[in-house]
């Protein structure tokens, strides 16, 4: 252990603070590792404290800090949908999809691993935090959208969209981020008001949406 | 037991007979409830044998049973994409795409519960099962385009589509299958369309391939 990370024990912290430095030492390690790979030893050596510590404060070990990683991860990427509600709209879109590429780009392989799937530490409980994520960006983006009533039409089409954004990610991450990421925001930017274009031949409630869209460039 | 369910154990069947009848009393079970809601006492009843009997082929219970059902379900999907290599491109994306949604209305419990993650039966061969038709179909795809050395951007592209077809088809089974299915099917491709034309704007391969679809039509 360096002493540099072995300090934070020397310090007494209080229960909320010492929750805090496992956790966030937990979220860097399972943001860059497979679950697979991330260990309560390295999670200890991480925060710089003893195993049983750890344990004291998530008594059900590995799975526990996954998920508070996972929570906590979840959080920060809702954050990343904040936007004012002012000026045109593909803007704001865009960027929104920017901060989110921002965090697939710093979470990567947890990202991955989170999403691909058949992992040890996936439960119906770690399902569901995914889903809270994807249905508070549909959310967003329909708020934004100014629609307060959307028809199965829009629905379908921003939700088809969002799951396209996230194959599109994981892609970009196997693809070693590759092409860069702002040309991945404008692409999936265009993506978007394409698939609005297409339904709103279909379905009258977005082809007005459509035409606001084009009105505000 | 009804007199009609119970009579197939009254036959003697071979080995390879026995096991088919029993995978298929469960693909039945499995495709219209959800993998919590199949015990291997309904697969036995639905099958009119025996539970040691099912355990005697499944040794591994319900968790084998679903993986069994859940290949042979892949394998019949595959089937959905084999299509000639004649013709205009996208009737023959319009005629694959409609095998697909006729088996997704086939299956649409089980399909949902599959998709949707967290279940009890769900674990790196069942992901990898699913991951595989997801390959399947994107290779279908490339091949039905003529496109050997598909770039990163076509790739992507076809990929993304792909992810959103399975969402729509999602949000499909829970909107009671509305849109109708050839409504959905069509709105589809005119999504696969606009898709491609959107990345053809930034890769001169996917170009070429838009200007021969509109040549095609």
């Amino acid at each position: 252990m360096t002493p540099s990370a072995a300090t934070p024990a020397y310090r007494r912290l209080s229960v909320e603070e010492r929750r805090t430095q496992l956790l966030n030492a937990a979220l860097t390690l399972f943001a860059h590792r497979t679950p697979e790979d991330v260990s309560l030893d390295d999670v200890a050596e991480a925060a710089g404290v003893s195993r049983p510590l750890v344990y004291r404060y998530f008594p059900g070990g590995k799975q526990q800090l996954y998920e508070a990683a996972l929570r906590s991860a979840a959080e920060e990427l809702r954050h990343c949908f904040d936007e004012p509600r002012d000026g045109p709209l593909l803007p704001r879109l865009a960027r929104a999809l920017d901060r989110y590429l921002t965090f697939v780009d710093e979470h990567d392989t947890g990202f991955s691993a989170l999403l691909q799937g058949g992992s040890v530490v996936e439960t119906s409980r770690t399902t569901a935090i995914v889903d809270g994520v994807r249905r508070a960006a549909a959310e967003h983006i329909l708020s934004h959208l100014d629609v307060t009533d959307p028809g199965r039409h829009l629905r379908m089409t921003v939700r088809m969209w969002i799951t396209a954004v996230e194959a599109a990610s994981l892609i970009w991450l196997d693809e070693g981020k590759q092409p860069p990421r702002d040309d991945l925001r404008d692409w999936l930017v265009e993506q978007f008001e394409a698939t609005l274009a297409v339904t709103a031949a279909r379905d009258p409630q977005t082809a007005a949406l459509a035409q606001r869209l084009t009105a505000d460039e």
